[in-house]
């Protein structure tokens, strides 16, 4: 695939919050021509009628030929079934990746599919919003962001550049590459503890009525991203099942910690945690 | 005091972020006259040269007997060393307000000091923003934010109005009125407990230099007043000690749950957790 995404065709299947802000920001870099896939007939025409998108199809087909890059922003299994279906209508060139928020054994898994000049680089942006579905997606979402890719030792050098640039094109600003069980152990600590930690916040016995007018601004953003995809999530994090545990184990240990020296009334070790925390909050807002 | 503030004095204590902010949200509405006393001068300063305080001083004194509103944004204790050594200047009417993130006995504690005439209406907007100091403070944190009242019966009725319509002023889109015992109660879950968890979460062992190319939204959100004034969130929790306790072992029960669903890989029950914290977050959306 030639790097300049601008003249080339580009697919992007499934068309919710993460696809319909992949569709508006390349859409905005100037791509041409880019093929829309998602069963939602309605969906599809929103993205339509929002000019993001330039063809529709609520199934695969042989249009699929027409496209150097696939972008799937679909479940996992919905990709893996997606190509299986429609491989055969695929470029003989294409470059395929993904944005699975776990990673795993899917490039193993979908390999067998493909022919020999077709590449899957998995990645995907560390970016995103609360809530879902197309009408929540915006073509800032990659503004600024890190792009993670997970590239195996079967993929193309060029590919690889493609892929990340195009991330550039997004407008990322970084491109980090990582192995797939390095990303999923890291992932689990820096995305999927956050929001495990936002619902189990807002499921306290505690949330009620009475509690709405306390609610400020460390409240709401400890717990803007419990608006979650519950059936998305629920398979993202058994996919990663055992780090998850691992950093849920090691988050109870360090609040218990906290715990313990409050409980103590420790005024000069609970300063110094709190430091602590404030250091490493302010050294992340100069990444 | 009057309701109407634009023509009264106002004095401010602690010229902090959020002392800054309640200067630039008074003179934004048009408050002819902000005395500010803080022990810093250049921070005083810097309030004069914005033109949000009119006079200056580093210790209290005489001028106190021209405020008909004296607002606190200092730590309790020194709040309740400056009442005792500088009530004999204050007016015999005057309103005396604070915000303390803790209630507790303050109002109790402050009486002896005040005159027959004095009234001392404790509350605080729900309000705030991470780190800390003047150059943070901001007219803004106010607008749309609820404010808490915490009226004791000694309170005049006319005195707690006069307080309501400051928060109205200010920007404030409601007025709760609530016990001490209540606010100190249901505080250690809407604030004080998300305080706490950006803390450990950021603490936690896995955050290192490998990180953060993987840190997105929710890590950021959910660490975001991490970034915080350590030696007053260290006395403010310990002055709420046993109910941030009770909270945090409260989270530690719902987390545990969480954690036992998905270490039995029980599908059906996490897709339960994470759609009920989704339809809590997403009535908060309505508030």
């Amino acid at each position: 695939m030639n790097e300049n995404l601008v003249d080339r065709c580009v697919a992007i299947v499934g068309l919710g919050l993460m696809g319909g802000s992949y569709a508006k920001a390349l859409k905005r870099r100037g791509v041409k021509r880019i093929l829309a896939f998602d069963a939602d007939q309605r969906t599809l025409e929103n993205g339509l009628a929002d000019g993001c998108v330039d063809e529709i199809y609520t199934t695969g087909g042989t249009v699929l030929r027409d496209a150097a890059l696939i972008i799937f922003c679909t479940p996992a299994a919905v990709m893996c079934r997606f190509i299986k279906a429609n491989a055969a209508h695929f470029s003989p060139h294409v470059v395929i990746t993904d944005i699975a928020g776990i990673k795993g054994n899917l490039a193993v898994a979908v390999k067998p599919y493909l022919g020999d000049g077709m590449d899957f680089v998995a990645g995907h942006p560390m970016a995103g919003c609360d809530g879902q579905g197309y009408g929540r997606s915006r073509a800032d979402i990659f503004d600024g962001a890190n792009y993670i890719l997970i590239p195996t030792p079967d993929n193309k050098g060029e590919n690889i550049d493609a892929i990340a640039a195009m991330a550039k094109d997004l407008g990322c600003a970084r491109v980090a590459c990582v192995t797939a069980a390095e990303h999923d152990r890291l992932i689990a600590y820096t995305s999927n503890l956050p929001h495990v930690l936002a619902t189990a916040l807002i499921n306290c016995e505690a949330m009620d009525e009475a509690t709405k007018y306390f609610i400020a601004g460390s409240f709401r953003d400890g717990t803007r991203v419990a608006n979650i995809n519950a059936p998305l999530w629920r398979d993202l994090l058994l996919s990663n099942r055992e780090n998850v545990l691992h950093e849920i184990t090691a988050f109870q240990q360090t609040l218990g910690h906290f715990a313990k020296l409050l409980e103590a009334k420790d005024g000069a070790r609970l300063k110094a945690f709190l430091e602590e925390a404030s250091r490493r909050r302010r050294d992340l807002l100069h990444e």
